[in-house]
């Protein structure tokens, strides 16, 4: 999807409505940027952490060139792509970019930037999340984890509205991505009251 | 759902596949046992740690009653409900037992034991997660986030079988739960390829 074409759909979301763009538990692209560098993965074990200031959590393995953009420049963002970029999600993250420096181009990542925000952001998206990382050196060793508080977000209002996602009235090429194992993920599905 | 008419169905999962339980980001339910006392909560912020031997993050509010049996025990059960158990769901997570000592009953949770095992599992889960906290108090305290090592898992075959879920064969009513916010939940979709 062209940025520019996107942008006029791109709203900010309130910080403390912010959770609710991972509590459904979307696979997610990580974005960051350091020393001219930028790069995206996949990831399906982001989850949020705390309602506001929102908090999240992403586990990065070692073995990540974007691990070390985030470790660099103390920022990352995190975003929730959807059935129409299903390919582009397997692609980033099945290769690194230490092996193919041009995986982005060669899936079809497409970043824009966002004033005063490091990371750069891929279009196409359904929702994005500015994370300043919050240092934690025994999670982050120990277990590859992450904690990220969110400075701010923005979705496409296209398919999150009034604080709320509008899957079941969208287009369904805006469904979020819910991996399990190789390549193999369920979109988000119907609405069900509890 | 009655828990001897689901023990036949009930099939011990390999630690290095369950991960892929909770990858697709379902809400979950936490169970755990202390002292004498049961109890269940729902929790939508957990998410795989690692794969083999597999662990999980769990976010567990200090208003919990469920976090005190856990602090107790050392150990809980994280479980995937459905589609057929979204009320219970709900339920369980809008109410504390310190507030509702019949919230349980009150909720048609019926709970069941395997063996070796310290926390109460719910039946008609699709599946379950045996965990044993690894302490790490300064997580605990600062963020409410625990980290468990998952030291047996099961899923029921009727929607997880040869190491994948199989949603878009099972009956509908087996789908997992994915909260949003204020008991809206989305279930799971529908499979695609990346």
């Amino acid at each position: 999807m062209d940025a520019a074409a996107q942008a006029p759909f791109i709203q900010p979301i309130a910080l403390a409505k912010a959770y609710r763009l991972l509590n459904h538990g979307p696979t997610v692209l990580v974005s960051a940027h350091h020393d001219g560098t930028d790069n995206v993965m996949a990831a399906a074990w982001a989850c949020p952490l705390d309602f506001d200031p929102p908090k999240v959590t992403v586990v990065l393995d070692k073995a990540t060139a974007t691990r070390a953009l985030i470790e660099g420049s103390g920022a990352f963002a995190l975003q929730v792509p959807t059935r129409a970029q299903v390919h582009l999600t397997r692609g980033v993250g099945g290769e690194s970019l230490a092996d193919s420096p041009d995986k982005l181009v060669r899936h079809g990542v497409q970043l824009f930037r966002m004033e005063g925000q490091v990371p750069p952001f891929v279009a196409g998206c359904a929702a994005w999340l500015s994370c300043r990382v919050v240092p934690e050196p025994h999670n982050q060793q120990t277990y590859d984890l992450f904690i990220g508080e969110v400075t701010a977000a923005w979705a496409d209002t296209r398919v999150f509205k009034d604080g709320h996602w509008t899957y079941e009235t969208a287009d369904p090429a805006w469904r979020s991505l819910h991996h399990v194992a190789g390549g193999h993920f369920y979109t988000i599905g119907d609405p069900v009251e509890g």
